[in-house]
């Protein structure tokens, strides 16, 4: 039996592939964008898929993404590089300094790879997970336009600086922590607004520093980081790298996705890969992931609980099932990629499952 | 005018250098233990300054540490090394990894370097300030005895597991962040109940898995990870990595520092170090976290604030103050000084400012 309201994973990349093939995008660069975005719906994260779609044809439509030239490596040194992304498409940007990452780090063990110059490159699983599959450890950043404040400032100065993991494992699903450095996203808050409920505590304070729990105070005050000043520590590392050192924006150098039609964005990313076999054989490393994580799953759980998951797990289940019986994208997107495909002249309807 | 309590860092520092001498350990690398050791309670982290000395040298006297061996690189690949601690001080064994670590990405542009067999190596801070002199970016980690439950557990599997990332800047104090992934130290806690005080929510759960705010049902029950679900998959990240990846324990196979007459530690660490010249001139870096750090600085203030503080500032600024005026030992650490100092005929009265 199949739910009505899903949509099959490679109709959809088919569908997001010919409306950026429509707006100009190469064939190729398309399918690496449509991918990246399918893979976060995939996995249930559907604030990073493909309700990225209409904002990302909206930037290239306005002239904000330039996808006419291929990143470059600007300069490669021993185990390090940095790549120009030169204004392309997050995702396009992202596999090229993933590749070069992945290379360096066969070669040299260990590979750090710098980029300056890119967009949003959606979720950092899409990177993760590639390098879990070649047998590779992947630590991923990016900085991202202004949402949080520094401990004991009140105005957004630092993005969500995204950080995730990757780490294959043998049988069990790999490890793959992928998070924002902010308690929650913005895009939970404006739905709260939108709904009339309040926030949790913790999330965001308001105009003058204060906790808060309304959603609109929230909205003109700033998000807060996780774990308080360690999280704002962290959310700086992650700027640092991924701006100061690539060479691109950071802080307010970082400019918006939305709201912004003047400035490229200037994101940047940092990419460090780890060759297992540097450090012991592949099936070895992948055999104690095995029974390390087997080990903790089998720990007593808390009242209530009845399951301890390993990062990444619930994401992974979510995309093999969907894999199978089709993903149920939200009403919301529903409606805007419908909209989107007719002004583009591509069919959603024909990626539903019957 | 001098505090009559405040100890002199350099005699501090000839202290415990003399009483690890008197217990064995050769000259050169009792100073490497007692700098790292006086570097903490100079920066204010008293938990991780001479606080330890006493336990220390308890595991040194037991048979449980073993100095008769220095820390050896069991294998060097490309920009990556393995270090065997060989069971020594884990100072000793992290100023290795350092320094080999240095070297690595001297020549490479980056270094990883997994450190195996090793012990409580102290503050993360006392290697990230040193690969911030020789202008390098360092990222440490370590594991640690068992103390917090994943997300749906209710045992200590993970140990508080510290990072830290060190940064130069030029005239601005360094970026240092140096974080335990609890929220809390369960010394803390342990000082809560001796003072018969409350624990704030959010530190801990009891053995159901309940949070509490008892520090009695605290310490029966486990620590809770910085960000929730968040902090245990970084918690385990490191775990990965300075144990299964560096052929160190992991989860329970890291053995308490007290309370354990039996088995070595076998404290796992990584050392990731970063070479800026290999991105850009370091002068350059240097003046725009400079400016970064300015900027960060300059941003309104949340009320009754008076300074946004970068990480690592207020420690900076500590250990400039203590180096002039003499560092305030708590008078429990000095109690517990002064009776080691009296075991091994060092006297401390003789670091005493007078
Ligand atoms: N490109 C950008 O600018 C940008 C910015 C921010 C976030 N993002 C993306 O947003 C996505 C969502 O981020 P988020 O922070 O909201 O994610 P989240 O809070 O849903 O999950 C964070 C991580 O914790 C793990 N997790 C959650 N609950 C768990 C549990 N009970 N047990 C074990 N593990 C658990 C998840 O598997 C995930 O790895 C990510 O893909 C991230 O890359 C991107
Ligand atoms: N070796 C081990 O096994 C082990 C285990 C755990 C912790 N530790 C050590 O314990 C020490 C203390 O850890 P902790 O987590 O309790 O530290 P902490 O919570 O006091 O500080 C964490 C970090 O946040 C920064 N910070 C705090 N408040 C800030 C503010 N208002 N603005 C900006 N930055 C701010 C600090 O400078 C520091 O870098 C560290 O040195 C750590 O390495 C060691």
């Amino acid at each position: 039996m199949v739910c009505p309201n899903r949509y099959d994973w490679k109709r959809l990349e088919q569908f997001a592939t010919a409306i950026f093939v429509r707006a100009g995008v190469s064939t190729r660069d398309a399918e690496t964008v449509a991918r990246s975005l399918v893979h976060a719906d995939l996995r249930g994260v559907h604030s990073h898929g493909l309700a990225r779609m209409p904002v990302y044809v909206e930037r290239i439509s306005g002239g904000l993404i330039d996808f006419s030239k291929a990143p470059v490596i600007l300069r490669k040194a021993g185990a390090t590089a940095v790549v120009d992304g030169m204004n392309h498409l997050g995702a396009v940007v992202g596999e090229a300094a993933l590749q070069t990452a992945i290379e360096i780090a066969g070669k040299n063990g260990t590979a750090i790879v710098g980029v300056r110059c890119s967009n949003h490159f959606g979720a950092c699983s899409y990177y993760a997970e590639q390098a879990i599959q070649k047998g590779m450890i992947l630590f991923v950043m990016s900085n991202a336009p202004q949402t949080m404040a520094p401990t004991g400032g009140i105005r957004p100065f630092f993005g969500s600086n995204p950080i995730a993991a990757g780490i294959p494992a043998g049988s069990a699903p790999p490890f793959l922590l992928d998070m924002a450095t902010t308690v929650a996203a913005r895009g939970k808050i404006a739905l709260a607004r939108k709904k009339g409920e309040a926030i949790p505590k913790g999330w965001a304070i308001d105009e003058r520093g204060r906790d808060t729990t309304d959603p609109a105070e929230a909205l003109r005050g700033a998000l807060l980081p996780i774990g308080g000043a360690k999280g704002y520590g962290i959310a700086m590392f992650v700027d640092i790298l991924c701006g100061l050192l690539a060479g691109a924006g950071y802080g307010p150098g970082v400019h918006s996705l939305y709201d912004n039609d003047e400035h490229p964005q200037n994101v940047g990313h940092f990419f460090w890969a780890l060759q297992i076999e540097s450090f012991m054989p592949l099936p070895l490393f992948q055999q104690r992931m095995d029974q390390y994580i087997q080990q903790i799953k089998a720990e007593p759980k808390a009242e209530g609980r009845e399951e301890i998951l390993i990062p990444g797990e619930w994401e992974w289940r979510t995309a093999k099932e969907r894999q199978v019986s089709g993903v149920p994208l939200p009403d919301t997107v529903v409606c805007e990629l419908a909209a989107l495909g007719s002004t583009w002249g591509v069919e959603l309807e024909d990626a539903r499952i019957q």
